[in-house]
């Protein structure tokens, strides 16, 4: 295992994690919020001192071979050590009094998953609220993704392709072009712009600058921490329906933008992830629009957004609510608890199994039944017209087979709180899949309070694992990655 | 597709289950319930008939090549076949006055699920009574295993085995002998064996002939129906003991019992689905035991003796209940919710997952682990020191994919009805896993009567494809089943 790769790198993580503060630093300063000033100034300081005493203690010069394990150990000790030391204005402020409290909180704006411990947001004040949010804008993509981007030439190429692949989400990567720095730079690039465009829609509805950044922030790495007490229950039509398409086209494969700037505009249409993924969205939308009229008077259009906006939310993995969906019929409930299984595209910024593992793995199991009956053939799984690498196929079995574990772990180890089992079922899966608000006691209208210290614990490491998918995380406690041995 | 492999199969098992319903017409016969008599007449005649017809019709003399495809299609429409004409005379005599309840009595009772729609098991008369448990031991080692067992050199051999493979559960058949006609006979002789002991047991308690028979019936296929309304509730301690033993015992692989007889013993310590079964078993029942501890006044052996016969009854499959269980803490009931996913041994009467799919598929993903960190190295699955082969390993990811899509879009589908989430989840958990009942309006003190038509469909499909571990049914519906190509 080469440490000193990971070390300098965390080390550069850590300076710009102190650097995204200055804003939230600025905002402090201008509400004079005493006691949050000072809690920013002491975890800049701390940020950037042992950023720097990582960079010196791990400097090399010599070229370095680096693996597979080397991309998995940066990425999951990156956003271990960025979180705990994130959450520290949180706590330092008194905002949020527990460690524990915080830490949950923090991971929950990195990995984009939006569930809160806070009973009152609106009592956070502007700074707290501005790095809550953003943290979800950094988390989306992912800060190494970044550091690639703007770092040129930092690291070496097979190390920045293992950074990638344990950084974003979905079965394998798309390497936009050649060079993974420049697909960094691609990549960040069309989600600052997609990120301007909805804040500049927000504010054409009348929404406040601030709000409209925080929003857009949630909405961009598709998070759903809300800077209001109700979430966007109380926002205009207007607003919440802008909300919606942009929490969908946050959902899409990155690199399906990038097709359209090309404008390979039949390559687009023709991708299978992404038929499959508009196809569940308008299937759920129509069968919730439909199942929930009653409830608002028949009004086909009130209804109708709605259902767009929390199958949009739930699927893209946002988390942002417009209405107490623990109060819809157990036909959407069910609906909307599947899609919090299924989750968003690969190569998105939302969470979950992703659409892509979904076609992968009925098309794997499609081609067994082919390969059960007819044993002398020779099959194999094609998306999008390329034959599958059986390796992502194997990984994307294992991939399930971790979740459900991981699942059902979590789930018994959480039931000791003696919640019923809708609210932990749900807790576990919104979590996990980074999502947010779940039924019951974890529903859009309540929060993550309640639970014991051990289940936030629990709770924590799921959305981790859910935001890294697994793999790094499990990476650490494997005795191959830190043997000598290749 | 050879149809007529299929065909003479099929007439052979109707002749047969005419012949299983003659204890039962008996008993009808003995207690003067002429439309029960009536019932049982028509529909053996009914299955004579048609037996006969099937036979004569489908007679080849010619030597035929089969497939696996061939034993997947018969095993199938085998299970559809007798489920169908098997619920005739619940039906004929009044006693179920809705053919989609009696079906879904009987696939209930084949599938050894236990789940009911009866309010009032009490009333449904010895005769029924005896064929409804009864069904449960026949399916438990299924009956076209039992023909393999009987009729000597009735089919080729390739064909046994494919039968063998698609009846059997299991990610893989033990094949104990050679010849598979040998091993069914093995098979079905421990499995009669073992149910008479467990009914001498039941005897030596003080249980009635009748009740005794019923109840082992139950237990050895790990079915669950009892006949009494409060399941084995107000039973003595000591035959709910007993029952717990013999669940277990039923839900053991049962080439281990031929190991011991073989006097294997080293090979039985060192059975890796074994250890893992006691494992659980022993883990879960304390773990549920301390928590119940309250309930049960802080009395230890009342706890364990409840805890050790409600893990036994869900691990197994089994379903029989002494408590309702739904009314225990949220973290007992999550175990047991796990413990249905999980199931019993591969090779036993028991359902669900099976212990060794989850013994492959965490081998696979530690496998899979390694192979990500040393991709230069060869890893190979072992089970029992034995190198697995990768076919059944890519079963088993197929499986779990199968089971987790089949169980979201049942979960969906019976939402319709209304129940809360957690009632519609466990529902679709105790049919397909053939366990019985669930949890809320499915507890062990409810049944499924309040289910609408088109949920009981979906719950009877679900019961045969837990039953007949999926693959065998969705064969049916392949095109390449039926064409002419190979």
């Amino acid at each position: 295992m080469n440490i000193k790769l990971a070390g300098r790198l965390i080390g550069a993580l850590l300076a710009l994690e102190a650097l995204f503060m200055l804003p939230s630093l600025g905002l402090a300063l201008a509400d004079r919020e005493r006691p949050v000033i000072i809690s920013f100034l002491v975890t800049m300081g701390l940020l950037l001192s042992l950023g720097v005493l990582l960079r010196v203690i791990c400097r090399n010069n010599a070229p370095e071979p680096s693996y597979t394990r080397e991309g998995m150990v940066t990425v999951a000790l990156s956003w271990i050590v960025m979180s705990v030391l994130g959450c520290l204005p949180f706590r330092l402020s008194g905002a949020i009094p527990r460690f524990i409290d915080a830490l949950f909180e923090m991971v929950s704006g990195f990995t984009t998953t939006g569930a809160s411990i806070l009973t009152d947001v609106e009592g956070l004040g502007r700074a707290l609220l501005y790095w809550r949010s953003f943290s979800h804008w950094l988390g989306g993509m992912g800060m190494l993704v970044f550091i690639l981007a703007v770092i040129p030439g930092s690291q070496q190429a097979g190390f920045n392709l293992n950074l990638m692949r344990a950084e974003s989400p979905g079965p394998s990567v798309s390497k936009l072009t050649p060079r993974m720095g420049q697909t960094a730079k691609v990549l960040y690039l069309l989600y600052f712009l997609l990120t301007v465009l909805c804040v500049l829609f927000l504010l054409a509805g009348g929404m406040p600058l601030f709000d409209s950044l925080c929003t857009a922030f949630g909405t961009a790495g598709t998070g759903g921490f809300g800077i209001k007490n109700d979430s966007l229950a109380s926002c205009s039509p207007y607003i919440q329906n802008v909300v919606t398409i942009f929490m969908a086209l946050f959902g899409i494969n990155f690199s399906v933008f990038y097709l359209l700037l090309l404008r390979k505009f039949s390559e687009v249409l023709a991708d299978e992830e992404l038929r499959l993924y508009i196809g569940v969205f308008g299937g759920a939308t129509v069968l919730i629009t439909v199942n929930i009229l009653p409830l608002y008077g028949g009004r086909i259009l009130e209804s109708l957004r709605h259902a767009a906006f929390q199958v949009s939310s739930i699927m893209t993995t946002t988390g942002f609510c417009t209405a107490d969906f623990d109060l819809w019929p157990s036909f959407s409930k069910s609906i909307l608890l599947v899609l919090m299984i299924l989750g968003a595209c690969a190569g998105s910024t939302g969470g979950g199994l992703k659409m892509a593992r979904l076609l992968l793995l009925i098309k794997e199991l499609l081609r067994n039944i082919r390969r059960t009956l007819r044993p002398r053939s020779v099959q194999v799984v094609r998306v999008n017209s390329h034959a599958t690498d059986e390796n992502v196929i194997k990984n994307t079995n294992a991939y399930l087979a971790a979740y459900c574990v991981i699942i059902m772990v979590s789930f018994v180890l959480i039931s000791l709180d003696g919640y019923p089992i809708e609210t932990n079922f749900s807790a576990v899966l919104a979590c996990f899949n980074n999502i947010g608000p779940g039924f019951g006691a974890v529903g859009p209208t309540a929060n993550y309070s309640g639970f014991s210290d051990f289940s936030k614990a629990i709770l924590t490491a799921d959305m981790l694992l859910g935001r890294l998918e697994i793999f790094p995380i499990l990476t650490l406690f494997s005795r191959y990655t830190w043997s000598r041995k290749r």
